[in-house]
């Protein structure tokens, strides 16, 4: 097996270009193709059947590109695609909710989760955390608007801090760590933070970041070549704020852009 | 040519019950078929090309129901893909921005309109108000959150109020007539209110019910059944807030909903 092959992440968005940032920072050698379904984004909204449907949709056309792994890098899709995305696709499929919940399984006491309704409606992370520690606390929650305050680039900002206050108030004083099932919601971290101090956020770009370079440890071998890991970015739709919010996630410039059909 | 034939009325997703609320109430006896894009909703983000492509392919599921007329009731889609629809349908195609437009034109002074992205960016409201009164003064104004707002439900909220002030703060104070170039805003009329007292708001819903009505009256015939209209509602999605927030648009309760395949 070739370990020079890329890594395929698939997103509903620009919100998994966090997870990419993460992947960047932590294996700058490895070639990446990401895939947003800019044209249906958001999945959070929509329903299982619906989402897995996409997933695979997206799948097959990652596959394309011959990877040795794919990268679910949105929770939405995670939660309701995965174990499809899984028995369809000819190469491992991570999805970024099993290292989130690695991590909130080692918590000491109780557990919060954002996300959006169908992720928090699928249930994935209560699941994924009660198989690592039976009888965790776990408080989920919806947050719809974070996503729209992300895009809208109100990162640092009163408003967001009140609706995250608003969101947040209904988490038991307890929960101490909040696992941010979104990829949106790191960039939200001033207004998170600042509404409610004190809480430790398992970012599930960053871990999943890690699960990404263990497997490559363990099974399927780094990148060998000596030049910088090429990033090609593809999307469903090109819409007229895609640069500018897309560099926001990603965290450097976004330049080349390619349109893929459905 | 059978005037009993039902109205098609198209949407993105479910914003465009408010225009089927302002059509059932004016012309209660008339039959309607609706389909909300409910599997790809928002297009107000997405591009030129990508919003035609749908609102095509959403006419040619409409027209299985043999409409008399098709009404697109979202603004984004009215912005990009009304003409498009006129040369494939074979019926006639009405959208939201010309009536609010033929309104907005009878305004002294200033006129400002508020949509999403994309339709504020087609510029679709200048051009149909000032192809009635060339020398109009139109600010326009994209306001991005206001349709997640509507659909969280906080619709008389000081959060939403406060929102609305900071995207209207940026309309000069002489506007005191708005254009509500977005199906979801009237369901937000008490915090738009709040946020700008005095203003006169257009009502896109509102106004193309009367242009239906004028359609009817003129050249295609109202339904000569004396039964109350049937109201047959389709989505291309049923997430699990459907029924909920679409109740909250249509003004009653939404009841038996169908799914339709893309």
């Amino acid at each position: 097996m070739n370990s020079n092959r890329p890594i395929g992440v698939f997103d509903s968005g620009i919100g998994g270009l966090t997870v990419v940032h993460a992947l960047r920072r932590l294996l700058p050698g490895e070639s990446l193709v990401y895939l947003g379904d800019t044209a249906r984004v958001p999945y959070g909204t929509k329903s299982h059947a619906t989402i897995e449907r996409y997933t695979l949709q997206a799948g097959a056309i990652l596959q394309r590109y011959d990877p040795k792994l794919l990268v679910i890098a949105c929770n939405t899709a995670s939660a309701h695609g995965l174990p499809a995305l899984q028995a369809a696709a000819t190469c491992p499929v991570l999805g970024v909710i099993e290292p989130g919940a690695e991590l909130a399984a080692k918590v000491q006491g109780p557990v919060g989760v954002m996300g959006t309704l169908a992720t928090v409606q699928s249930g994935a992370y209560e699941t994924a955390i009660r198989r690592r520690m039976p009888g965790a606390e776990i408080h989920s929650l919806a947050c719809p608007l974070l996503v729209s305050l992300a895009e809208e680039g109100w990162l640092d900002d009163p408003i967001t801090t009140e609706i995250c206050q608003r969101y947040l108030k209904q988490l038991p004083d307890a929960v101490k760590t909040i696992v941010l099932g979104c990829t949106h919601y790191p960039v939200l971290r001033p207004s998170l933070d600042r509404a409610r101090p004190g809480t430790t956020w398992i970012d599930s770009g960053d871990v999943t970041a890690r699960a990404v370079d263990a497997l490559l440890e363990n099974s399927l071998g780094y990148r060998t070549e000596s030049s910088a890991g090429p990033l090609r970015v593809l999307f469903t739709d090109a819409g007229t704020r895609l640069k500018e919010v897309g560099s926001r996630f990603l965290g450097e410039s976004l330049e080349a852009v390619e349109l893929v059909e459905l």
